[in-house]
């Protein structure tokens, strides 16, 4: 059987400090060994770490009375900076961070759905990475690390897409395209795993250890984490909610199988539904799903009744599908996160509310709260920039064997002369 | 944030112990140590600790060429007994085991459907208890102690029955009505806590580290583990894949929801899909589930075409079901436990292997095995006597503070003079 190893427990306690320093804000040795159940050894041997790697520094010596100074630690956001990119079925946007993951700069552009040629993804990458950059005004060379999150099945350890239905791709090495041309670090994974590390992070992690964050958009699903832990599954395919059944032989989904939970809730389900109230409907002739999804928006706003008939609906399928999630699960707390989320949460979610009772079972009921997340911006680039600084903290541990101490690397800055390319 | 305390780890690090011990058979404490990645320390430490309270015993001395001479640990299996109890809505299931979880005495009886007197239902427990006692030929002032599975919402940390559909119970003190007759601690907890228990220890859980296994019975439900954690829930209520959907707005469920897993694999979902299949079938006639379900598996056997018929069915339902639960966790291994399981297996999963692939994403499939558990016994007992064991082993561990060593405890015996009752 899989056991953890010294050296997983190793990164599992520096995520846990760089965690507690974005939880707590500017922190003590001690507050965030009694914040973390780290020993005060270990924490100030990490702190050491970050310390020499310039990813801590000192934001304040207190002196208390009777106790030694004691200094106050906080990540230096300019150590460097980070650039997140969320790839989805009909866009890429990226955001430039700082070391504290403020956002900087942001670029976006869309993606033609009906183009499924690597190059053609890679290239529109790049361009909104360009653009993030440009928007951030961010000096190329400080930059140290990219995470860029695919759809479908990724595999992060070798940054492959091992998997993605909607362009029929199988496995497309995008870490090396990109490293090939991005003279920095890339890391690769699954938005599902972007959006649920964001909220452990930024959202209700910080009262909750155990939770569900549902990302609807195109595809839908949920990234979940079990006390304080990110579920990732044998395959890193965790979080495939969007593929479990609402209806056994109901609608056709695009995974093959009938009647899942995204043929309702995904934004392709949306338009089924609504054609289904109402099949002349004006907002049906919207082509582009983000268009579709902005004009029911508007509509709701405006009283028109087929349009609340859909979000009528779409909130029982909501309460049904999230009733099975919490049942199963028995979490405390599922957020709402991704476009639609943003077009429609404030119709949905009361309507939601007042469903859920008739599918959560009563134990689970105390206490659950459904709410749209709080975490700010694109919450599958912000988890993605925080993928990439766990990257980095480890990169910088590797380069410090016990007993001697770890200098900042040059080559995490990128070298344009030496590249010659355009980032 | 809900945190790990060090009286936690200490806790998990003795079960961590415990459980290499059942899963490696004689041991040294550098195999225990390497097998749990806990330190040679915390190991002896912990060994020292069960050497002293009688748990472990020294099964051999080795004396390999150049090193020290090593002592090859093992449970002693008579150090005491232990009852585990298995209540569901018609019977009542209880197995004595020694110390090393061998069963030694066997004892069952019906529960009347009809009677939901917590009275009755504790008045069957004890009856039993007793059963099995006399069935061990076991000497009742060696149990150190008795763990109960009760159906619905249980509370282990207060040993209450919160909820308990079925019987209507609501904040039962099940724990202490048993506690005020058993001169014993008595534990209780939820049955899908004491398969998954069982099936982490017993079963695929020395191949695989995440897995679900599902009860077929009267109810059905799923107990979940997660890279080596049984999942509890927020409070206690994970695994009730029973109340997710199989069909939105379809058949009645008994939780008041329509279309849940349950009302087509539960005993009596069963029946439904033979009543729709051939309403007057004689089958039907059986008016006790045990029967009804014993009888289709006689059915089966012969070659019935309905009840062929019926097993197709109920293997679709559950490979879709299945499907749900793989596509959420993304988990290696699910494993079927419970008495309708134990009869309709080996009809049910051959048919249910061939349509998993329709129901599972492709990225979760390979590698995921689907079989029937090979925990031997009622896993549930099983499970309810591992709970049992590891209270025994905290006590053990909290009689002892650090820097002094326990002794045995004379009142983990059942002292039957200053008692006085039937146990
Ligand atoms: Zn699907
Ligand atoms: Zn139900």
């Amino acid at each position: 059987m899989a056991r953890h190893t010294a050296r997983d427990l190793r990164s599992e306690n520096r995520f846990e400090v760089l965690h507690a320093l974005f939880e707590l804000g500017p922190s003590t040795r001690q507050e965030l060994a009694r914040h973390t159940g780290l020993s005060p050894a270990t924490v100030a041997t990490l702190v050491t770490e970050f310390l020499s790697g310039g990813v801590l520094h000192i934001a304040a010596v207190e002196r208390n009375t009777g106790g030694r100074p004691q200094e106050r630690l906080t990540i230096d956001p300019d150590r460097g900076r980070i650039v997140g990119v969320d790839v989805a079925e009909t866009y890429v946007d990226a955001t430039v961070y700082d070391l504290a993951l403020g956002a900087l700069g942001h670029g976006e552009a869309a993606l033609d759905e009906h183009e499924n040629d690597p190059d053609y993804v890679v290239d529109g990458i790049l361009r909104v990475i360009e653009s993030a950059v440009e928007d951030g005004g961010t000096e190329r060379e400080r930059i140290i690390g990219v995470g860029v999150s695919m759809p479908g099945h990724v595999h992060p350890d070798t940054g492959v897409s091992v998997f993605a239905p909607n362009w029929d791709w199988h496995d497309v090495h995008i870490e090396k395209m990109l490293e090939k041309v991005l003279p920095v670090p890339v890391y690769v994974d699954n938005p599902l795993k972007a959006v649920i590390l964001s909220e452990m992070w930024f959202g209700v992690g910080s009262v909750v250890d155990s939770m569900a964050v549902v990302n609807l958009g195109t595809g839908v699903g949920a990234g979940i984490a079990i006390d304080g832990s990110l579920l990732r599954g044998t395959t890193n395919n965790a979080g495939e909610w969007g593929h479990t059944l609402l209806e056994l032989d109901g609608r056709q989904c695009r995974c093959g199988r009938r009647g899942c939970v995204e043929a309702y809730l995904g934004a392709p389900g949306l338009r089924t539904t609504l054609a289904e109230i109402d099949p002349e409907h004006p907002t049906l002739r919207q082509s582009r799903q983000r268009d579709f999804v902005e004009a029911v928006a508007d509509g709701l706003a405006a009283g028109d009744p087929a349009l609340t008939g859909l979000a009528r609906r779409t909130s029982r399928y909501l309460a049904a599908a999230l009733g099975d999630l919490v049942n199963l699960l028995n979490i405390p707390s599922v957020t709402l996160t991704g476009w639609t989320s943003d077009a429609l949460a404030e119709w949905l979610v009361p309507a939601l509310r007042d469903e859920l009772p008739h599918h959560v079972m009563p134990g689970s009921l105390p206490g659950l709260t459904v709410e749209p997340s709080r975490v700010p911006g694109n919450a599958v680039a912000l988890g993605m920039a925080a993928f990439t600084l766990q990257q980095f903290l480890t990169r910088l541990g590797l380069a410090s064997p016990a007993g001697t101490r770890p200098r900042p690397d040059p080559d995490h800055g990128i070298d344009r002369s030496r590249q010659g390319q355009r980032l």
